[in-house]
């Protein structure tokens, strides 16, 4: 029987790529970063832990209500700690975890790749939509 | 005047991570590539041109017209070209250009990360609920 022919290759090809449909971690990773709160909190922590006070200070765009919710998603997904202390008032600190920190190069490569090349598509997209 | 104070060095880090919100490249590359069918055409064009026949038969879970417009959108992007050559049927191929090649680490980096992490995060969120 003869073995991998173009049809056999083109079938494995195309299994691979629908691999991605069906469980499609990728996806799941890139609904987690796709969220803007998401990003500012992973990148607020980058540099190490911070209290909730300054948290909500420097992510000044998000309502108390949407900043408590985005934490409350990266703790339950496991990218941050969160710890409180007894005290009056409570004092409470949020770091990343090592799986957190994983995250930090792609979103630096993601950033970095759209700062260089975002003006790019959009003169791509200008270019292209002279031309019909 | 004092510089560099505790409040200024929190007002400068809140305004470099509220720029994210104003303009937002980053966003704008994870929009792109949160498309599932970008995603699976990115990769079928990785290792070099295809026929569009060829990426109907790869992409299989893509209707023709959502694989029509979603090789449309990446064209206009600047993110590979398309070339018809004139013959019977009419053939056409499409190539990823140098800024859609650029685009394949991230795309390897995030797939992974996924790879090796997603399991993670699903252990941490079941860990997180069992705990409440």
């Amino acid at each position: 029987m003869a073995t991998n022919t173009a049809a056999e290759r083109r079938d494995s090809e195309r299994r691979a790529y629908n691999a991605n449909l069906a469980d499609c971690p990728g996806h799941e990773l890139l609904a987690i970063l796709s969220n803007k709160w998401v990003t500012l909190a992973l990148s607020a922590l980058a540099d190490g832990p911070r209290r909730h006070s300054e948290l909500s200070q420097i992510i000044a765009g998000a309502s108390q209500k949407m900043l408590s919710q985005t934490l409350r998603q990266l703790e339950r997904d496991g990218l941050l700690t969160r710890t409180v202390t007894a005290s009056v008032p409570a004092r409470v600190d949020y770091a990343l975890t090592p799986l957190g920190e994983s995250l930090l190069p792609i979103q630096r490569a993601i950033k970095a790749w759209a700062e260089t090349h975002v003006e790019d598509v959009h003169n791509a997209r200008i270019n292209y939509d002279d031309q019909r």
